[in-house]
């Protein structure tokens, strides 16, 4: 138990005080003017917004040394001192933990990787407890405490009850997951599902920063999605919310392990692309690496299950730009090792579904290695500390 | 031109004066300490926005007779002075235009219909300024001016702009239909999409009020979708959102004006009913009300183009779902008058189609007469009134 870790809370009690911090952690550093106009506050409200920040040391301002005017003195900028409390994000995959620690501006300080030999709530929650023991040894002391653990898991998660409401992919069905985690780490905890986690990282660090609405899709083993509309993550009024895997392509397409065929994911999901190369070239696969080599080699039938999944993604994507009109689509995950040879499929689908000027929406990949989606659990963890009204 | 209804300006110039008012407007009559709770503002906060709406006559206090204690004095309750101001709402069709007065509540005084001969840009507004020199002569005079008009047309419209840029019904591009409205008729004018302008008509006076996050399918000549997400009706960062009539439902469907094969639209629209049922049964048909006699009398074949209707309706409505997770769709439209035919396939297969806990959603019809599209017109012109900044 940590409990100095936790006792720390954030000098800012009033949403302008969000507001700003939150402005100048994803724009700054930023003149004291910019921020006023960037959250639409008045420089007075800003100033007193700014001063108890400031004085506790999450804000630090100087003078601006690259831009020195050849007259005068030049502009003061406030900027955010990461340095001055760190985060733990983890993600929970089917086989491995990974956990980063990072400062308050979500740079990854050190990431590890614990491999988990079953996924049993108990099992995960000390592999957890001893991810977060190795990376608090990472810290130097109190200067830089660790003010809060986020952990990110795919599925059905509920972030205002902390709790997993049902992960397929860990077998879990209502697991109070922040409230244990809190009693084996003695840290405060926020749960959230993986893909609103890397979108929050994208919000704010990310290629959405500055955006109020854009989606992120990711490709893998589900094909997931994101969504930032006016300005704020959408989480479903019953929890269910991006489900962009289940836009049905084709009605008599492939069964899906929703019931209902012809889902996105059952024809471009990581299982699905697998087992339909294999039914095309008849090769015994064990892993996604394997289809991707005899598609890569240009073996008959598995060029084309890339080709479908791609239109498959397109035409999902369409939907959400049809939908909502975002401003960007970023499309990330592990499946983009695949890109090659989907990517003009994705694109020629989007555009030939896309509605209207829906198809001016930018669509663009973004590689992301995994440690990114625990640095997004480490962002939700930075949102709960900055903004607590959010974790609701 | 009628410059004194434009003077007049909404004495609530600050966000926390829009908001109560707004929560009274919706929700009233409501005790202020209610208020308070609503919009999450101290009761100094909400006194302070208070008093300058009942000095200009906007709200009025007074005793809830209803809820009068056994001891004691009552609880006062804030409401808004409907008569205070009055509104005008247009809703353009293809063949008419429907215009409204209505007062600040958004109750209907007046309704008139005006046929149009054709669909010149030119012809329209001297339809509109003649609907609305025929609504204004039924006001009672300067005590309750007419603040603002509101003109709903399908398509893509640019609110902030005041422009359509786009309606394939009236064959209009780029019309600056505010500006001309304006000088036409000496009103302050808001113009918006149909459906959009519905779906604020439902939030703030319907079957939305309360909820954050709804979605409004119309079912008729289009099919279209307003959404509200975060408590703000989504307009699309490039003006294409809620295009529901273009999810695919079978890739191999009829083909759509967009380009598509099986859109919703394809197979639910008006346009696509009455080719199907003819195409199943035979008969000339030149209106859909013959299409729906046919079905209802039991005509082999057109039974079943309704039920595919409402199948194609039903799996819109769940990709809805399964990508905002909204707490409530409202379905309505003139297509409702075909809903014995279609109401059980809309259910069923929003239900299959729905992911998870998606399938909670509260899908409901509301038949909603075709004023109510103007109504939905002058709920933007009210909304412009007391909330300038949500015009753009």
């Amino acid at each position: 138990m940590r409990p100095t870790s936790s006792a720390e809370t954030f000098p800012a009690n009033t949403p302008a005080a969000s507001q700003v911090f939150t402005a100048v952690l994803s724009h700054g550093p930023l003149a004291r003017l910019e921020v006023s106009r960037r959250v639409g506050l008045s420089p007075a409200a800003v100033t007193k917004a700014v001063r108890p920040l400031i004085e506790a040391g999450y804000l630090v301002e100087g003078a601006d040394e690259e831009a020195r005017p050849a007259l005068g003195r030049p502009a003061n900028l406030v900027r955010v001192d990461g340095g001055r409390a760190l985060f733990i994000g983890v993600k929970v995959t089917g086989d491995e933990i990974i956990g980063v620690l990072t400062d308050l501006c979500c740079r990854v300080r050190v990431a590890r990787h614990l491999p988990l030999p079953d996924r049993d709530p108990r099992t995960v929650l000390s592999g957890i407890a001893e991810l977060v023991e190795q990376l608090l040894a990472e810290t130097d002391g109190p200067a830089a405490p660790v003010l809060g653990l986020g952990i990110a898991v795919s599925g059905d998660v509920d972030r205002g009850e902390g709790t997993v409401r049902y992960s397929p992919f860990l077998e879990w069905r209502d697991v109070p997951l922040a409230e244990l985690a809190a009693m084996t780490t003695g840290l405060p905890v926020t749960v959230d599902n993986d893909v609103r986690a890397l979108t929050v990282a994208e919000q704010w660090f990310g290629a959405g920063a500055g955006l109020t609405d854009f989606a992120v899709v990711t490709v893998g083993a589900g094909i997931g999605c994101g969504l930032v509309v006016h300005g704020r993550v959408v989480a479903g009024a019953h929890g269910v919310a991006g489900e962009i895997g289940h836009v049905t392509v084709d009605p008599a397409g492939p069964l899906c392990h929703c019931g209902n065929r012809g889902c996105v994911e059952a024809i471009a999901g990581e299982a699905a692309i697998v087992r339909q190369v294999h039914e095309a070239t008849g090769v015994r696969l064990t892993h996604p690496g394997e289809a991707l080599a005899l598609a890569r080699e240009g073996v008959a039938g598995a060029r084309e299950v890339y080709a479908r999944a791609g239109e498959a993604i397109g035409r999902g994507i369409a939907t959400v730009a049809n939908l909502l009109g975002p401003e960007r689509v970023i499309i990330s995950g592990e499946g983009l090792a695949a890109y090659d040879l989907f990517a003009e499929q994705i694109r020629d689908a989007f555009v030939t579904a896309a509605f209207g000027s829906a198809a001016q929406c930018d669509v663009r990949t973004r590689p992301l290695p995994f440690e990114e989606w625990a640095r997004g659990a480490a962002a939700t963890a930075i949102q709960s500390f900055i903004t607590p009204d959010t974790s609701r």
